[in-house]
């Protein structure tokens, strides 16, 4: 077997959900409290310059007896075609690590303030990134249709 | 001391280049080649139904003695603002995690072909995710002017 990697949480999430729900994300705010322990407010100096960040999380609610190594069918629906774990984003994923572009309401002190980062109240953060426009995706863009399906009301519920 | 997170690589990174430079790295393909002791080709089956992929990695070469914990000018140029390391991109980072949005170029087995992946030949992978429209930022976006910059080369040389 393959070393393991050893990671140590920056942070934590606080406030917003207590329980994941997949829908109307957009909704919810909530902070990020840097682990003092080992890091201080110039951890995020400047990080308030950018609109968004991209925040990387362990999905620690998960029970890993649940991870799928192989494919299934998104959010367990029999409609939507049989897909890889690689090829979707749920989080019973090896590793259980979630990537999330989210709004940066503000910065104070060892806190970010945050909107519409889909991980729960007490979600260990492993790394937080500036969204910058360069890391977009070049060349066209293209994905299955069935993502439309999963993705309708992650962010915003329909009016 | 919070607890670590264990993780175990989904694979590795070949071909490419063998050491980092950031400069044009749109030009460099490589393959991700899954960990078959525990992944087999279901694991990205539909992969290649989508344009581009979210790679995250591990930065393995670089020495965990340089991992900056506060703030630094990005690059190590003084011309630009004293950046917080969460409000930069560098890989001398605390966790050593890398994110990217690459092309995938196409689906084999257990490999996945790739373009435009800032990572060199034996990185390890932690995890593959499929690029949804629907992840980009929500909202105005905004970065600070020295973004441009740091990025100008990046992954394409000016002509």
């Amino acid at each position: 077997m393959t070393a393991t990697i050893a990671l140590r949480p920056i942070g934590f999430v606080r406030g917003g959900r207590k329980e994941p729900f997949n829908d109307d994300w957009d909704s919810v705010t909530a902070t990020i409290e840097l682990d003092t322990d080992w890091l201080d407010a110039d951890a995020i100096m400047g990080l308030d310059g950018f609109s968004h960040a991209v925040v990387l999380f362990r999905f620690h609610v998960t029970d890993p007896a649940t991870i799928v190594t192989g494919a299934r069918h998104p959010r367990n629906d029999p409609d939507l075609p049989l897909t890889g774990i690689f090829a979707q984003r749920g989080h019973y994923r090896p590793n259980l690590i979630g990537s999330t572009v989210c709004r940066v309401l503000g910065v104070e002190g060892t806190s970010v303030r945050v909107r519409g980062l889909d991980a729960i109240d007490g979600t260990p953060v492993i790394d937080i990134k500036p969204y910058m426009t360069a890391f977009a995706p070049r060349g066209e863009v293209f994905e299955p249709e069935w993502v439309d399906d999963v993705m309708s009301r992650y962010w915003k519920k329909p009016s």
